[in-house]
């Protein structure tokens, strides 16, 4: 196996599958990247036990010369010490290896020498059927991720809530991610020709949603029992799925509220946010908000012998009773505002005891439901 | 006691005080920040056991009224809930501060309250003789602390060794650090009325260099016998100084040389910090150099089980024997590379067994040695 590539876009890749490597896996081979080299490109595949990313460094890119192939092959090195490497190297990195999977790389004066293992000790990849997919933009998937996967259960005593449930059907995909304290959904329209529920780790979309991210490109998603794979044009993450059925949510939204009041999203975070300073006292980061008059609502909190916070916010549109106290999670409350980019916020209230809901202002494809806490 | 500013100036006044404060201390007065207002201006103390931070906010800043004070007083409220809440604020703050030590932070439509304690309690500042001082400039002050400071002891085996020894002398000062395996020696031609010899424990230093930063000013320093004070227009940092004798170093300097080489400083860097990558089996990353030929210096380390480095860069200028092999602690020479700003540097080495001596050439201000390692 030989090839000649540039120092700088072998390190980009190097360092998107590097993400996924663990140093602290069982397995040895796992600690490394494995290195395809084909007649028109270089594939590097990292992986951990949930997921796979792989990489293809093609020829050219951007009319640039970035490799040259000079014998196909395949071996798997260090993952941990390739990477701190080439990211020290300038230049051109010629790469030969030998028989006993020994790499030389060389780059002007440098000589380094890393003991490969055998690339055929590598788990092979899950095959796909590549006939059925689905087609996304990459800003609308990196923004269905962003807007639901925080609200996932961080807490493994019911698995299926750690992932986020992604279904398709009727041209619809449906994100819902809940801990049974707060749910977020979101719905996109898309084209596609596949139908189903599939439940896909949260560290899965974070790595996904960092790989794409400030990326416009066309995202193909494949669907197979236990894993899901998104992928553009060079790269592809694998996922596995939670199995395990995902909750029915759609009994969970109120259908009746008792006050309804519009805000400004941006105004009402940053309120919160002072408020939470206040809020560590309490398991649930209690934050007070008040409705006494209509054009007002007061955030408050407070911490026994340290102070307290009082805030006074406008309402810009109110429906229904002009009275309301409740509690509720601020850190819950920030992590939903700070996903909604719209300007104004609808929030729905069912009373001191029910959950709140809330929906962007213009928007109807987002909905966020946060359960209030006991405030005693 | 009461005060309206701007929460901007606050806030930076604020985050240089609290750099010293620790949550952690069993007198629950320190975790706070002593604020006291006079007729035209307020000022700020944070401190810990070892260093105290006193930063003066004028009525005006380039001609911008920032402060206005209404009446005068003092009391120390908590560091941690202050510096997060004036964070968090915009505008102009308006502090009042009740008889039970409670002060009130409005700023537009936000009330805080936060419990203070009593200032009497705050421990006083040091008193200094104001006529016995040295001026410095603050970019050659954080220069000679870069330029020493790294090579302080980390064991606290020898506590004058954990201290920068500063000596002021016939308008000279000089700066010393060492672990006893390295050592770096920094002189300054300074304006000075005092003379005598200061262990400056190397956290003050630390702090004192991001406090003087990318800033053109005037330092003064004053000393006492247990203190040591950095004073600049708005900003004064007291340190406690090491009790002890600091040992004479003038001896350790070798004075014939086997071997002198004349390398490019950045190029050696980047070839040590790329052998140190396969240098981490050693206690003392070692790090191999050796000499074969009259133009070239090769770099080697080796890493068993996983691979090795080496790599040729050119000398400059040699003058003795053309035959040389020594083993060093990589992070040493990387860490005296580092803070060497001229483009060339000249190394004279005294045998495999003695300490390697490193000068920047055109500066004689600066020196820096360092012991070899066992290579078995």
């Amino acid at each position: 196996m030989e090839f000649i590539i540039d120092s700088e876009c072998f390190n980009r890749a190097i360092a998107d599958v590097n993400k996924v490597v663990s140093q602290k896996t069982p397995f040895p081979i796992l600690t490394g990247i494995k290195i395809t080299t084909n007649k028109d490109c270089v594939i590097l595949i990292g992986s951990n036990s949930e997921i796979i990313i792989e990489k293809v460094i093609p020829l050219e890119i951007d009319g640039v010369n970035v490799l040259e192939v000079k014998e196909i092959g395949s071996v798997v090195l260090s993952a941990k010490y390739l990477s701190e490497l080439v990211k020290k190297l300038s230049d051109k990195i010629h790469i030969t290896v030998n028989e006993k999977q020994i790499a030389t790389l060389k780059s002007e004066e440098i000589t380094t020498t890393l003991n490969g293992f055998h690339s055929a000790d590598y788990p092979r990849l899950p095959q796909m059927d590549e006939t059925r997919h689905i087609k996304i933009q990459s800003e609308e998937l990196t923004e269905i991720i962003q807007q639901t996967v925080f609200a996932v259960s961080k807490s493994e005593a019911r698995p299926v809530l750690t992932g986020v449930n992604m279904s398709f059907k009727e041209n619809k995909l449906t994100c819902v991610a809940t801990n049974s304290h707060r749910l977020a959904l979101r719905e996109l329209t898309i084209d596609s020709n596949v139908s189903g529920s599939f439940i896909v780790p949260s560290k899965s979309l974070n790595e996904l949603s960092k790989l794409i991210h400030n990326k416009t490109e066309f995202i193909h998603i494949f669907v197979t029992d236990n894993y899901i794979v998104f992928k553009s044009n060079t790269t592809s993450l694998y996922s596995r799925l939670i199995e395990g059925n995902y909750p029915n949510v759609s009994g969970l939204f109120p259908k009746n509220a008792r006050t309804i009041i519009t805000v400004n999203t941006k105004q009402l975070l940053k309120g919160v946010d002072r408020a939470c300073l206040f809020a560590s006292e309490w398991k649930n980061n209690n934050v007070y908000l008040e409705i006494k008059e209509a054009a007002k609502i007061k955030i408050t909190s407070n911490l026994s012998e340290i102070g307290k916070i009082e805030e006074m916010q406008n309402i810009k549109e109110i429906n229904g009773e002009i009275d309301l106290s409740i509690s509720l999670d601020g850190s819950f409350l920030m992590d939903a505002l700070k996903v909604i980019k719209e300007e104004e916020i609808r929030i729905s209230f069912g009373g001191s005891m029910r959950p709140v809901l809330m929906e962007p202002v213009g928007n109807n494809m987002y909905l966020h439901l946060i359960s209030p806490v006991r405030a005693y």
